[in-house]
Formats: structure tokens, C-alpha cells, sequence
């Protein structure tokens, strides 16, 4: 704990709403047994810290709270039960404390990050050293903070879920952090990726990042229509659905017969898929983002073929609410961080 | 074709209404290459077929069109290219011809019988060698004659789809033919099931037949709520949902997290699943019945435990109608069949 | 801690050998952190016990050891992180430490209870509080204490791996712990097991217990035909496959073109599968116990359907030198325990 | 069947050895029912023709037969049944015929091409419409007919039954057709490849393809520990073993705890694996070759993706001993074409 400040500064969220999170300063903890003592160097947003902060998160949440799911920062001290890791290790949390491999549903207990839980906008920080793992060295801590929601979700739903393979055609929605770690994913795994915006300079940044074909849904507004007609009208064979309401009825339309629509949020309400008809065989799933085992194989699929995360925009740590404004706005492309 | 007479009764849907249903005399075809001439001894119906009666089917189907898409015979000629089947076995044809193994989707071309093709409801009907299977001999036909639809779809729902295994809690609801196999289904395999009626009769008749539990969802209209108290508030593995949107959302909050809503008709319109949460991870899935073999599958695993089909009641052939009403009256318990 | 003794009796393994293995006292430790104290009840015995004790295990393992896997007890305190937990929950330990979902292969870190790192042969032990599992209120501790190594490893072969499923054929090798656990399981699955034995008694015991048929490998040294006669020359679906060299041949010819051998330990020496055709397509996956979610899964499997270990023989704590003899013997059904 | 001549040129293998195999002339057959009439353009080999040449296939095959498995052509006339294709289609010929999706075991019957029923080294074949599959109209018939076998045993072993997916590491053994088809689509799946040859220049070209690393098993005869050198000791996620009893073992100790060795042949005879211990979990599964679904998205990878089959060298059609000889000598990369 040398060189360990006896306090530290964190955010904490005392209600609902940008005017009740504020900066505090905290005693530093000692960790004790299995425990270590992180401290972090970055972490990054995600929508649901927007939803829980306007206070319409589906799930409870406690307060008051430390905001972020995700972060990423260096080890300062470690409990007597702690064998895995030492002072120095550069590592990051798993977003969903306590869940480790196999299905969402079945972990005895399992704890959000930033929700359950105080999470990642603080400067110090305890976790078990089961909710750790080690980050690539070719990494910075700003990238390595950006993977444990968005790149987790799209994993999950790709790889685990999906079985996306070469020859497949996945549909990603939008330039926001899942999309975009999707649309890298998707491609990594030998996929062809047809990505929508509503901005043609985003299209042009998606295929520069692989997608093989863009589509923008304000010039084109039956764009489920145009996906089908670039898979010669069978349709994709999954899509990673952010949308929700506005978007669920399309992406059901656009995906082939017995393909798959994988929800991973929504960022427009709840959805009415009426039009889930029986008889086209589309499978529906939701992507509870993820266990430690799959935040690992997306960090060792991404960093083994050199791809990196892709960020909007880092913001000082003390500026989190402008960053969560920038978020809000919803004009950015891939991920907003912040570094401490 | 020793003794095969000339011609023979077959039914024919010209146009949409009982109106348009009549039985008609067609020349029978002798088999060539593949084909095989199959005496139909008996038929079953199901709600698709009421459903195409009344137009209000969700694929568009031909006319006129010979109803039906269950059914079971005996061969009575085959071509010259046939090398399974000879004359004298007992068969049953397969609801969607051409699809033979593997998940929906990507069979290159299949038909429906009784839809896309020309279905069971005459005494004789021609099958390519491919599309038929052996019943077992304990079996009356018209025991075999309820598989090829209710029952593929309940094995297709919770064996291959639901992975079910001895432990896990299945609900069904009702007592119609997908349900009652379902209810036997899940048992064969070591479920816990627990079934709904609106009538305590035939919630007695389920727990014979092997329902743990039985919720009069008209005694109980929070049956969601009843269910999940039986599982001790943790929910189903896995629905059978039947219903529709009668039953679809009370079906999502009886399920547990991670579960999963088996989805094989729409007995009562459209869903608004708006609250199928992603946060609860609940995956639906639409059966569309299920391959050739999802049916020897199905048809083995009865039949090697001793369970019989539960029909309810047989008509004559010519009583087709009668028998399509009976069904439409929907006070029916498990399979309601033809007899030739 | 209230009347927690200050030390407490312990097996410790110093070499190889029965005469290494001597009884000591050992100081009780305080849980702290998230470590629970469980005072033991119930162990039982596995043959990986006599490979360690005798030095023929494939893996290496710790001197001095506290040997034994398997056990069951009653929590008397817990560390000021636990949440899971309080005194008096009847649990169980998971054999495989921190192994808790997901396949085998990436966990970061698991030890084997008894080999990696102490076992249950003590009468008082520490756990992490995510390595138990809550008993069933009807088991006695005895009967717990089977479960951990055998009854994991049978549901781990049959169930995730093997899919068994109403309809299947299942063998099961003898009338040791994996294989009667396996004949339960496979039972409670739907599937139709022929066990095999060299003791007509013996046989009429697994059918007893479930077994539709029984083959005595004395009498018939072909028994891999006589399995294959008893399924019309077809085969088995899977086999749990224990017996290693001296019977791995005959399991893989009793098997079915595309079925599975389950390989759960070498009881008689490394094997020579050169017959092991890929013309045949059997596959061959070795089972390494299981997890805490198979664990769990198996367990309530079990006692949901009022399944109850079957245990050969109970000896008093002191006497497990003699409990390992009547393993090494060879003649027990089913489970041998030890008492505290 | 306008230019199609009343009888055309086919090699007959009357016995076992080069001298039993002979050119003849056969009446061409005309298509009836649902039978398509294809002019062979090209055709390739695999090892399985020189074992059933020699007489020392696993598995009986018909005599006289018309060897050779894989082919490519175009259809010339179709019986009155035929509703998927017309003359002028660019098709191939699925291997295993009858065996169109699903796992190995399961289809009631399926035939071997050239073995089972004659193959393709003829000018005129007949097949049920059911058996062809459209091929790319960017590929060469000679592309096209080195699918069937080779490249559908690599997809069958890596992705249905290996998962493999970006971050894996597979390893695959020499040149021969199998082995560079494992290493074009594990590549395309996003997989590192380690391969293995005895000669550089060989070595060479497999990383121009897409080969991470070589490694030359002559100058290291302990390959395997070499592999496991170049994944950090870990071992890699699957082996596409084709070599058998010189490679076996090896290939095994290659693997991580908890992988997969995928065995598609024996080229050195049966193997002895009596180190697959149990302890490290890692599974061996034969790879029959594939059904008509594995082929169809094999290719249609494989195209999409533009990765063309490798061709070691084409002989025209009357050289097809002199085309056996070349691959006996086993000096060849990638497959081995005739063309008509």
C-alpha cells in the first residue's frame, strides 16, 4: 500500500438525475483476504449508465451509487488469499461479478457493476480476485476499459449464442459501442457485416472497419427492405437488435427464415413483435451481457488479431457528466471514455 | 396394385369455409421411380387446419387442397426405384416434406402436407420413399396418426430446442394435442411438469397422465403468479406457450431467467411481448414442427416407454366436417382423429 | 465458534501406501473473509483415493495430503464476507475448487479436493463460500457425501455431454459408484440402460434399480455382442465407459455408428482403442468430474425425483483404511462412506 | 438429352490393385422421376480411392465400381420429377448421398460415391435431384470438384463439431487436401493455423495461404512440444489430425486440457492412443466426411469469402492411374483434379 493515498476521489449518484451525482472523496480500503486493491486508469459508458442515472433502469439499482460498469487500472495491493495476481498487474473487472462461464440464469448470485454494486468511477477500487482479468499488454488502459459491457454483448450474442461462421450475414444497427465491436467481431469470425446509420460519413467509417456493405436508414426508411435485397432477398442470418421499439419489426423482417435476432437492449422502448410470426422460425434472444470466461475470449479474439477498440472520445475524469452528455446526444461513433 | 380401386374419396378445400370443403372422387395414380402408394387408414387434425380452412393461415396454401397434414396407412404399391418401403408396411408420412435432419431454415425446399401440397384427408396419396416412416407395431393407425404435427412439435420444442432433463419444470398449457404431448413428453424425460386447464376435470385427467401440478388459470387468473409459487418463486425452465396473446406475457413472467418460451402457435392472435425484457434473459423461440427426424425421434421414444397418444375422440372419414367442428368447439382433450 | 474444539482429528496421506496414511490432530482454523468452516459429517470414497494412496495417479497431488474428495457437514462459522451462508446450513463442497460453469479447459485456476489440496477426510475443514452447495433436507449427510465425485461425473457424461434423452440406450460398466449413479441418471433421463456385471445377484440388483436389461460379462465374454443383440444389432447410443484397457474395446463395438463413449477412468490400465474406425464415427470424450453448476444440477435431479444414493457400506471415521480396503476389494455396490 | 451420345467412357475397378482397373464404355442412362442426368467435367481424389484401389478400405465397397468420390459437371437431361434443376446447372455431387443435414448416425440410409454406388470417374452419371448442390459460377469445374470429400471433412471437423471461432488456435498436419482446405477455413473462421510439413518450400506456401506459423517435423521431431512452444505451453484448441498411429499421440499432447483432436483419417494406420488420459478432457471424434448441409455452407464460405481450392496438378480423364500414382507418392499440396 505504499504510495496508497488515505483517500481517494469517486462519483457517487444520491438519486435520479445529472444534478445528484457528485464527486466525493472516499477513505482508501485495505483489502483482506481473497480481496485487491485496483487502481483504475480508465473506465468507459455504456446506455444503461444513462438509464440508471434518469432513473429508468429496468432493474433496481442501489444509492447512493458509484456509477460505470467498466474501468480498467493497475493493481496497488493484495489481500493474504489472493493468488493470482500481484502489485503492478494491469487488469480489468467483469462487468457481472460472480458469473464466471455457462449460461446466463444459473449463478448462485451474481452483481452489476455500477448498479448492484459501486462500480468504476471512483479512483480506488476493491474486487475479488475471481473478477479480474489481465489485460493485453499492446493495450491502453483507456481501450481495455472500453470491452467489459459493449465488447462482452456482442460477443455473447455473436459467438456463444449465434455461432456466427464464415459465410454468415450479420446485420448490426447503428455506430454505437456494441455495433461497432459487432461489426469487428462479425468479422474477425469470417462474416459478412451490412451496418446501417443515419450518417453517411458513419457508413463510410463503418466499411473501413470491415463492414462489406452500409445502409442508411434515413435515405432508405424500409432499410429491412434494402438488407434483404443485398442477401439476394433470403435475409441475414443474424442481427444484433440495440433498436427496441423503433427498430425490432425491421430486423425481424430483415433476418432469413430460422435465423436469429439477438437483443442486446433498448434504446427505444419496449417492442412489439406481433410480427414474430411462428412460421418464419426466428428465434429471439436476449444478451444479458456476459460471464468472465466470455469477457476473456473476446479480449484474447480481438487483441490476437490486432484489432482495437475504437474510441469516440476520452473525457478527464472529473468531467463524467460531460461525457455522459455526450453520450446522451447520441452522435458519437463507438466508445466514450474516461481516464483518471 | 392388386385390388387398388380406379378412383377414391378424397376431401378438397376449393376456396376458404366449410362451404367450400367437399368430398370429391380422383383417379388413383400409380407409383413410379421413388413413389409409393400409401392406403390412408387414418388422420388427425390440428388448429393449423382450421386455420387454413378459414384463410386466416399465416402462409399463403393452395386450392383446391386436399386438408390435412397428419395421417397413417399401409403401402399398397411402389415404384421401381423404391428400396425401403415394400407393400404392407405401416407408415406414416412426415408433416414437412423434404426436411429430413438438422435445425429449420436451411433445408433447400420442403412442403407442408395439407398447405403447400396435398394433404391426408383421401384414401389413397403417393409419397416420395424419403418422406415416410415405419410405425411401431403396437399402434393402432390411428394412434400414428396424431404424431406428425402435435407431437413433433412438442419433442422439437423440449428436446432438441429445450435441452429438457430430469430436474427441470415445464409448463404447458391446456389440454389441446401439442400440450398433452408435450405433458408426456416432458415427463418420459424426467420433468416436473405443471399444466393449466380452465376445468378441474381435466386438470385431474393431466395429473393422471403425469402433471405434478394442475393451475385452473379461470379459478387462478394470476396462474403466472400460481406457477412461479410452485417453483418457489424461481419460475419454469420452460414454457410449451400454445396461447398466444392471451397467455404470451403471462407465460414470460412465469418463466425463470435464463429460461425459455417454446413457441408453437398463436391460438389467440398476435403477441405484444413489449415485456420480454432483455435484463431476464428469457429466449423465445418459435417451433416450426420439426424434421423427419425430430419424428422418428419422437415416435421411439413413446413408443419404447409404452406412453400411447390420448385421442379423444374418432370420427368417420366422411365426418371430416363434424370433426373440424368438434375441434373448433375446443373442449377437446389430446388428439382428435379421422378413421378410414 | 462457540463450541468449536480447539483441534480436531485428520487423515494425512505422508507418502505411498496404507501405512503413510496416519491419523493426526490438527489446530481448527477461523474462517475469515469469505471462508466458512464446516465441520464435516459424512466423506466417501472414490478409486481415484487408491490411485493417489497408492501413487498411481495420473496427476500429481500434495504430501502430506488429507485425502478424500467427497463429503458432506453442517456450517459452525463463517467469515465477515460471507453472504451466502450461515451456521447450520447442511452443504456440501464441490470436488473441483473454483471450477464452478462452463467446460472443462478454462477455468483460470480449479485444485481437486483430496489431491490438489486437502480433502474431507477431517472432521473439521475451510471452504470458499462459492465451493458448497446447500444438501437436500431429506438426504442424511452420508447420502450426501456420494455425490460430489461420482454422481457429478455420471450427470456430467450423461446430460451435458451426452444429451441422453427419453428413447436412448445407455450401458453402464459394474456396479461401482460412477456406474450406479449413471444407471439412476440415465433412468431419470427416459433412457433404457443394459448394465453389465459379473454377479447374476448383482445384476438383479441394477434391475432393481432401474437397468431394463443385464448382461453378465463372465458368462458372456462377448458382451459387446449380447449388448448389440439387445438393441437389433444397432447399439448402444453412449456408454459409460469406465473400466479403461480391459474393456474399452468391446464398449466402442457395442456402440452405434455416431454414439458416444464416455471415458470416466481407467479402473484396469491405459487403453488401445487402434479400433476406434472414423469410418464408424464414435466419439470419444473423457469426463473430468464437473462443476459446481453440474453439481448442483445432478443433485437436485436427484432429489426432486425422491432418487436416493445408493450406498454400499458405512464405516466409522477411524476405520477408513479399512473403508479403502473394501474398495480396493472390489466387491461393493455402489458407495462406500465414512462416518464422523 | 439432345447431344448426349448413347454411350460414353467409365473406369471400372473389377478387383483390388491398379491391373483390376480398366476404361470401358456403358450405355448413358436416361433420367426418370426425380433423376438428373450430369456430364462429368471433372473429378478429384482422395485418399480413400487408393485404400479401396488396394483393397484395404474399412469398409466393404461394391466391385465392379466406378471409382472416386468428388466430381463437378453439368446437367444434361432431368426426369419429369425433377423440380430444382434444368438442363445447363453447374453442379456437384454430395459424397455422401442420402445424407443431407444432421449429425453422423442418424440418417436411415446413405451411400458412399465410389464405394457404396459408382463415383464419379465417368463421362455420364446418374443422381437424385436431392444429391446435387449448384456450384459457384466464379469457380472452375475443377474448383468445384475438390469439394465434396476434402473440404467438407475440414469444415465438418472445425466448425460444427470444433466451434472454432476468432482467438482459436488450430493446427493442422502437412499438405494433403484435407489439411490446406483445415487451414483455408480455420483461417476464414479467424482461427491462427500452426502447420506442419517435412519440407520448407512446403512450409512456405502454407503460410502463404495463411499459416501463423510452421513447424517442419523433420528437423523437429518433437513437433508437439515445438506447437506447444508457440502457444505459450498452453496447447492448441484443436488438431485436424489426418495422420493416425505416427501422429496420434503427438497430436494429442499438442492439445490444451479440455480440446479437441479431430480425426479424419489414417494415413499410418491404426493408432494406439493409450496416453488419451482422462485427466486433461480432451475429446477425439471421427469426422465422417459430411452431409449435403455441411457441403452447401463449406462452399458457400469458401466462395464468399473468394478463397479459392488449392490444385497440386490436373491429369485429363484417360489418366486417372497415372493421377493415383501422384497421390500414392504422396508428394502433392492440396488436391489432386482430372478433367474430362
Amino acid at each position: 500500500m505504499n504510495g496508497t493515498p488515505a483517500d481517494h476521489a469517486a462519483f457517487a449518484l444520491q438519486g435520479n438525475g445529472f444534478d445528484t451525482l457528485h464527486l466525493q472523496r472516499r477513505a482508501t480500503p485495505a483489502p483482506v483476504g481473497a480481496q485487491v486493491l485496483v487502481r483504475m486508469r480508465a473506465a468507459s459508458l455504456n446506455y444503461r449508465d444513462l438509464k440508471i442515472l434518469e432513473g429508468r433502469y429496468a432493474m433496481p439499482t442501489i444509492r447512493p451509487l458509484v456509477p460505470l460498469s467498466d474501468g480498467a487500472g493497475e493493481i496497488v495491493a493484495v489481500g493474504d488469499g489472493v493468488d493470482a495476481w500481484k502489485p503492478g498487474d494491469r487488469v480489468l473487472p467483469i462487468y457481472m461479478q460472480g458469473w464466471y462461464d455457462g449460461p446466463f440464469g444459473r449463478q448462485p448470485h451474481w452483481r452489476g457493476l455500477g448498479g448492484d454494486v459501486d462500480g468504476t468511477a471512483r479512483e480506488y477500487a476493491l474486487f475479488d480476485q475471481q473478477d479480474l482479468l489481465a489485460i493485453p499488454d499492446t493495450w491502453s488502459f483507456a481501450e481495455a476499459a472500453t470491452l467489459a459491457c459493449a465488447a462482452v454483448t456482442a460477443w455473447h450474442a455473436l459467438v456463444p449464442v449465434g455461432g456466427v461462421k464464415a459465410g454468415d450475414t450479420v446485420l448490426t444497427l447503428g455506430s454505437g459501442g456494441v455495433s461497432v465491436f459487432a461489426l469487428q467481431i462479425a468479422t474477425l469470425n469470417g462474416a459478412r457485416v451490412i451496418a446501417t446509420s443515419s450518417d453517411d460519413a458513419k457508413l463510410a467509417r463503418l466499411k473501413a472497419l470491415g463492414a462489406a456493405e452500409g445502409v442508411n436508414y434515413r435515405a432508405t426508411p424500409d432499410w429491412d427492405r434494402a438488407v434483404r435485397d443485398l442477401t439476394g432477398r433470403r435475409g441475414v442470418d443474424m442481427v444484433v437488435e440495440v433498436g427496441g421499439g423503433d427498430t425490432f419489426d425491421r430486423s425481424i423482417r430483415a433476418t432469413r427464415d430460422g435465423g436469429q435476432v439477438l437483443r442486446v437492449g433498448d434504446l427505444s422502448g419496449g417492442v412489439d413483435p406481433s410480427r414474430i410470426t411462428v412460421e418464419r422460425g426466428v428465434t429471439v434472444t436476449p444478451i444479458v451481457v456476459g460471464s468472465r470466461a466470455m469477457t476473456a475470449e473476446a479480449m484474447h479474439a480481438l487483441a490476437a488479431a490486432g484489432t482495437r477498440p475504437v474510441i469516440d472520445r476520452a473525457f478527464p475524469f472529473h468531467d463524467l457528466p460531460a461525457a455522459l452528455r455526450h453520450l446522451e446526444a447520441g452522435r458519437h461513433f463507438g466508445k466514450i471514455v474516461i481516464e483518471f
